[in-house]
């Protein structure tokens, strides 16, 4: 196991921010764009990333710490931040994100105490009992799973544009 | 087709110092750690895009420009940069590739006018005839690819870590 909370921290601090500088400005057909139908854009991936932090990561972390095996999971629907019906520019909701995270972060590091808590289990809907550690390891790779997401649906907008170097471009290989 | 000059650089633009809010200062397993034995770490991904600056995208794009059809293109090899033998810090070689591909984008606004050479054609030594707009496409979509292989990279170190959460995280899935 690798897990260390210091260095996920250093993850989930960068996270918003390099979003941040990646993201705006950018032109809208990079943000609009997508892998197809039933496929988020680029604005979807951050309304989720939100999403989560609004309702995923922060109350399961608590519901570990005060429920442990007594109780579910607080529900977190995966899609729901589909339903956000806003035009809100990409800058604010990059805001919004980091924002969130910051206050979560801090959160985190109050709440956790390492030596203490890494084991503390709670119960996930569909997989059962969970760690502490693997909720905030998840946390992690959540975070680089959607920066992965991002760069591909970009990728996929160039796809005939590369030609035959498609050959060599491991992010088009699906 | 997408490709659109403007477009192209808004990402060229932006890849290097996105790259150095991301990395710079995090913890060296963060740094050092790989999927394995024969793949890279994160300092020879960056190695690999500073020599892709020096060697690859604008020798290739004179050479389009000033040979076209009569020459095959000088020679890339994209495995050099694993003989550099340093020991130079990440925020060293973020710093080299920020600088030499401000400069080669500098280049490219002043070498290309998109009226008259996206359809120039040159030789490239395995595919034959490639176009210009297919290496300026190519160029954006290598870095999207090595964001997404950084970001693959440091996730698979929590592997393990996330437990069942395995399942739905795609970073992971290969």
């Amino acid at each position: 196991m690798n897990f260390n909370l210091n260095e996920a921290i250093e993850i989930l601090d960068r996270t918003p921010k390099t979003l941040d500088y990646f993201l705006s400005g950018l032109s809208d057909q990079w943000l609009q764009c997508n892998e197809g139908e039933e496929t988020w854009n680029v604005y979807e991936v951050i309304d989720h990333l939100i999403e989560g932090e609004k309702n995923n990561w922060i109350p399961r972390l608590e519901a570990i710490l005060q429920e442990g095996d007594s109780k579910l999971f607080p529900p977190f629907d995966r899609y729901s931040h589909l339903n956000r019906n806003t035009v809100e520019p990409i800058k604010r909701r990059l805001l919004e994100f980091s924002s969130i995270r910051k206050l979560n972060t801090t959160k985190l590091t109050i709440l956790v105490e390492p030596e203490l808590h890494l084991e503390r289990t709670g119960v996930h809907p569909a997989f059962g009992s969970v760690k502490l550690r693997e909720l905030l390891s998840t946390w992690v790779v959540h975070d680089l799973t959607h920066i992965s997401q991002i760069v591909r649906i970009m990728a996929e907008r160039y796809r005939d544009d590369v030609g035959p170097w498609k050959e060599y471009l491991g992010i088009l290989k699906k």
